[in-house]
């Protein structure tokens, strides 16, 4: 840090006082500064400067104003009301991982909340798992950091933490905590589920616009936890399927439709108080959840061989989309109203009754809603000579039981999609409130 | 095509006549002038033009010298002496596919390798896998391409192509042909291999600096060989672990430690020529290899729990550099000159006898290297508690018999690391040279 600092420009006025929102491209640009510097040192030395120094990203680029690739690059807020990685603007790549907890100590799980939460905090900011980084512990030590992100940017990570049902079973005194709403889910039609790729005590969603970034945040946090939690499943996705914010294109699934076009954006903060966060009079025993979330994960497996040798209209007739513009049927433009009683000039509806659009429809759900937060994924092959490949479906709501449970089952029961499409993989899983600085995830739970 | 044209500035100078090399973003920049719409006609139609009009990248960014951002956006020249993607700078992505050929027909496999070649060709310019895109089949038969890739830019996609042993087992008339250097990998100390990650009769390696476009590459080959190949295995890498260019910063493998400092790069001709280009001189009844090179893949599983918990000096020792920087032990800095009579403090050698560095080096190997151009993975969990993470080795060479068979002689046989890996998959393939326009993949086998 001493040697050859850059030339560094006035801090900015923007910069916040404490240190755990300050990103690492803000602590390099003001690292000369000994007022800053102290900042840095107050938060346990080396820190966010730490992975700083390989940055292997120039100097003009860190400095700009954020947009394109310095936006993808810079850091987002740890701290705040709500949890980030939820309405975050969804970002490229996911590492997602289920744990179960192996130790029957309610305080080591404590502790480990409180390690995971710093640890994330620091890792969000671009900086080091903990303050010793990959050499700060000496020779005789295991380094502090795995160092597989070392000189990358904080590149928009998110970590987001959830307690599944199972984490309320007794073993640590949480029995009357566990919310109404953190209810299994029942069996759906159709469902071909592996225990392998559903369930856990824990889960963590890194994401993040470098996949190794998020790889590193995952890697780290269950390496910080060994002996007390012990990974179940992890699944990573390379491209996200929903847009979480109106700044964003809609990207396609791995059937090569638009999708979440009618999701809930970040800007929408009424249907994000309708849909997707826990209100204080929502549970009288679960007050923890307050500003809260559910996480409904699905492994959807898609039969992409036998989708890419049907026609382009039994593909668009399932969907209720056309796949080049992904305009409702009957429709010019993408985010033209869905009309569901038009007709074709066949005299059928031109989105037909079984459409994906259509039964997953809040009109058809009594006004249902979910943030979708999905990933396309392509793990190896199924050993029979097709590609496993699909979506990993992540969504965001305020109670399973109204929101993902009754429009699973009408997609189970009715969706043309069925027929291309396996789900082999589910969780559920209640995410805490956001932390303010100093708290620790979860600390309203054990309080 | 014909709606609200872009301003474009003049053509590149620099433009190719041929449209197959030309760029998508090229074909972008000069859409609205005669001269060039003539040559996309001449193309077929719609081609790169399809995929371009989707393009979520701004105009500004498109038109802009290719550097940052752009330059990871943009097209790399499918053909010419040498196949694309081996000594191209490596991109930050890879999707490898291993595939079975099913039929028995020679005439067949020819005709699909013409059809691939046609396909990676347009896919590398940034455009769909055949003219008519997701939508030019009309309703009533299955898109010529499959989606997911649509809008996004061409990416630094290159996709290579290699044939393995069994290819040349007398089914397709190979057998007279097949190189000598061709042979089957033998059995290594420690080798812990799978059939289902191991062999196949072809490969397909495509490299992107976006994995959804590298995915789209491999999916649209594989959905035009149904019924004539079957994926065998396939790997996603979340992220280079070598650099094949000077220009390149050397990236961090799984184990957190820079990975191919000591590379073949790009710029060093003279040890292209002498390490990794067949030469026509090499094996007279395999001429068609010339200008060809050999591909060694290797899935590494990285026991990176037990490594975690290791010292720091452990790690080091057993590299034989420093974490933070790189260095070779005893060295400052990281491309330093490995210096292997040099002693310790404590009269021991500074990089031990068993580092891994010591044993890989050609100065140990009578002066064999290799040009390395692996991944890094994370795919799930074992079932155990553990990430199923590590490296997906991809080497090429002039003759894996001289060179690669030699090095993992010695590393199976006495490397440090073999305490924290796993060899699980392996294969080799025969990548032949590079196509001139209207080539395809192999001609010059097939002839």
């Amino acid at each position: 840090m001493t040697a050859t600092p850059p030339q560094p420009p006035e801090p900015s006025s923007e910069a916040p006082a404490e240190v755990p929102g300050v990103s690492r491209r803000r602590l390099l640009g003001v690292s000369g500064t000994a007022a800053v510097a102290g900042v840095v040192a107050g938060a346990g030395g080396l820190w966010a400067a730490e992975r700083a120094s390989g940055s292997t990203t120039s100097d003009a680029g860190a400095l700009a104003a954020p947009s394109g690739a310095a936006a993808l690059d810079a850091a987002i807020d740890f701290n705040g009301e709500h949890q980030a990685g939820i309405v975050t603007p969804a970002q490229d790549r996911l590492h997602f991982v289920a744990l179960d907890v192996v130790t029957k100590d309610r305080a080591e799980l404590v502790a480990l909340l409180k390690t995971w939460t710093r640890a994330a905090e620091r890792m969000t900011a671009g900086a080091e798992a903990a303050p010793g980084g990959l050499v700060g512990g000496g020779p005789f030590a295991a380094p502090e950091d795995t160092g597989e992100a070392y000189g990358l940017p904080a590149s928009g990570l998110t970590v987001t933490i959830g307690f599944g049902p199972s984490l309320f079973d007794g073993r640590f005194g949480l029995a009357d905590r566990r919310p109404a709403a953190l209810a299994d889910l029942p069996a759906f039609p159709g469902d071909q589920l592996e225990a392998a790729r559903s369930g856990g005590d824990l889960c963590i969603q890194a994401c993040a616009n470098d996949p190794q970034v998020a790889v590193h945040a995952v890697r780290n946090l269950v390496r910080l936890g060994f002996g007390t939690v012990s990974a179940r499943w992890s699944q990573l996705g390379f491209g996200r399927t929903s847009s979480t914010s109106t700044s964003q294109a809609t990207p396609r699934n791995m059937f090569g439709f638009k999708d979440g076009t009618a999701n809930v954006k970040a800007e929408d903060t009424e249907a994000l108080a309708q849909h997707v966060w826990v209100a204080s009079d929502d549970d009288a025993s679960a007050g923890w959840m307050t500003g809260g979330s559910y996480l409904v994960a699905r492994r959807i497996r898609m039969h992409i061989e036998v989708w890419d040798r049907t026609s382009l209209q039994e593909q668009e007739d399932v969907i209720g989309r056309d796949k080049k513009e992904g305009a409702p049927l009957g429709g010019a433009k993408e985010f033209d109203a869905l009309d569901f009683a038009r007709k074709a000039p066949d005299g059928q509806p031109a989105i037909p009754m079984n459409a994906h659009v259509r039964l997953a429809h809040e009109s058809n759900l009594k006004g249902v809603r979910l943030l979708r937060r999905g990933y396309n994924f392509t793990d190896g092959t199924d050993g029979v000579g097709h590609l496993d490949a699909g979506l990993f479906f992540v969504a965001f709501m305020r109670d399973p039981r109204r929101q993902f449970v009754p429009m699973q089952q009408a997609l189970a029961e009715k969706d043309g999609l069925n027929e291309y499409i396996e789900h082999n993989g589910s969780a559920v899983f209640a995410c805490p409130p956001g932390t303010q600085p100093g708290q620790f995830w979860g600390q309203q739970l054990f309080a």
